[in-house]
């Protein structure tokens, strides 16, 4: 009996943890991402968590997965991230190995998350899935016949950058009327943002949930599950969008499962109610498709299940 | 060795052809569709020109592989077209079978000349390929390690009814915004429709060469070919919408080769060169892509080659 390690990085919360061969989660080590302090700070971090974990367990551990929130050079087992400091380059891949002293491989958190969702969520069993994560951005990742489909530049399932707009604000990317910049956690909160502004007297609720100075996602989320009308209006509007990205992945792929994680997209029922109407009032009513639109089921750590899949994967 | 036949139909032309194991062409007979005549005069016609290639051969014939130019239920190797008459749920595979007393196996045109293109055309040795057929209507074939991707209800690759505008004119699918009403060939005839109505003076040389009372999409691509400014115009507003089609499909499966195929679809360099520079203008500076995009090289022949194809690989 071997287990793995397995390792998610986010942009908020990092997180480590022990699986075994069957990829059952035997211990978590939870963790808050201290921006601030960077990349040398986030690496003594898993360092030290890691053995921590080694140290807990009389079975060998056999390898290393990780999940980075971030572009992933894959080939090459780098960190691309142009957008937190000192990670760009970074050969995370091997510097893992050396520190830890077992095989470690790495993938993004997308990818990361499909395979959590595939091996051990609701894509199980499934020919063909596609895990779309929506947080603060949107990205997703393609299984197919059991394995990641991952194009000729490994830039398959770049879904967060299809153009679903001739118009639209710049996105992060540097093109216009990408999905990312309609439907993601961020552009829920552009909007509450302007509502706010224009509005003050309407985004109250909306306001006082997401318990700070401005309007989160989630709080948003809260107050539209509550029948807040202004959230409503503003999930609406962004569940439309994303019926239109979603669209194009039923027909250029006809999935089994479209699975949906990430803080926004797992938020559960009143997500995929608004999602499902949407996609009913712009699909032609005569191509019909039976692929399935669920929420992940391992939550906030689908790719900290996907970084066990990765470990137990690797040679 | 042991030959296949192949068949190949269309709305305007149909193709018998006599094909050997390594998928070489042996013998072909052209035909022109009689819409009019119906499905019994042309399933007469498959089967007196199928006997004829079969006589003209010493070698057994093994299996015949059949291409349909609409809508096929492939598990049950019915035609599902409902534009042309008498072929609604017609078991096109199941009397071909009977009629020649070989194996056959039947698919639509856009999954067969994807078949075509891979084995036999500018597909060869990819790992994952896009075939677009552009005549009257779009559709497309995904070939992945080999095989095609066909989805969970035989519907991968509709990208002719993928949304790509909020508004726009009806689909023949009943939805609204579809890539198919914005860049096939009948959309740029609506277009030059529009043109001979307001600016009949600016359409002189695209009615010339369309050799009739009203521009065709054949004749509108050689008059922009010559030059002529309308003509062109109405190229780059068709190559702008497509570009936003293929750009969905680089983004979501980073294949590498899309094959243009179709009537319009294999145009040629103009085609090509208009539709890379929307590419261009509306793709994000910083997402790069190295999948390429190249007419079909086996011409008009993309689906009688997939046919061949298919027919070689039933057992």
């Amino acid at each position: 009996m071997k287990n793995v390690l397995a390792v998610d990085i986010g942009g908020t919360h990092f997180r480590t943890g022990l699986f075994d061969e069957q990829g059952r989660r035997l211990l978590v080590l939870e963790g808050d991402t201290d921006r601030v302090a960077g990349r040398d700070w986030m690496l003594s971090q898993i360092a030290s968590r890691c053995r921590d974990l080694m140290e807990q367990t009389d079975a060998p551990v056999k390898a290393c997965g990780l999940s980075f929130g971030g572009p992933v050079d894959f080939p090459h087992q780098k960190v691309t991230s142009v957008h937190s400091s000192g990670w760009k380059g970074f050969e995370l891949g091997k510097w893992t190995e050396k520190t830890l002293g077992v095989p470690c491989r790495l993938d993004n958190d997308a990818n990361a998350g499909a395979l959590g969702e595939y091996h051990f969520g609701a894509g199980r069993g499934s020919k063909l899935m596609v895990y779309i994560t929506i947080s603060t951005g949107i990205g997703s990742g393609i299984i197919y016949e059991g394995k990641l489909l991952r194009g000729k530049d490994y830039m398959a399932g770049e879904i967060g950058h299809i153009p679903i707009s001739d118009s639209g604000s710049l996105c992060s990317c540097g093109g216009r009327g990408c999905l990312e910049s309609f439907s993601s956690g961020a552009a829920m909160e552009s909007r509450a943002l302007e509502w706010s502004k224009r509005r003050p007297e309407h985004v109250e609720r909306m306001l006082e949930l997401s318990g700070g100075p401005e309007i989160t996602a989630k709080g948003l989320m809260m107050a539209a599950a509550e029948g807040d009308q202004p959230a409503n209006q503003i999930l609406k509007e962004t569940a439309r969008w994303l019926a239109h990205g979603i669209l194009m992945i039923i027909r250029i792929l006809n999935p089994e499962v479209i699975v949906l994680g990430g803080g926004v997209g797992q938020s559960g029922e009143l997500l995929l109610k608004t999602l499902r109407n949407a996609l009913d009032e712009i699909a032609s009513p005569t191509i019909t498709y039976s692929t399935e639109i669920v929420s992940a089921t391992l939550g906030t750590y689908s790719a900290l299940y996907g970084a066990a899949a990765i470990g137990l994967g690797v040679e």
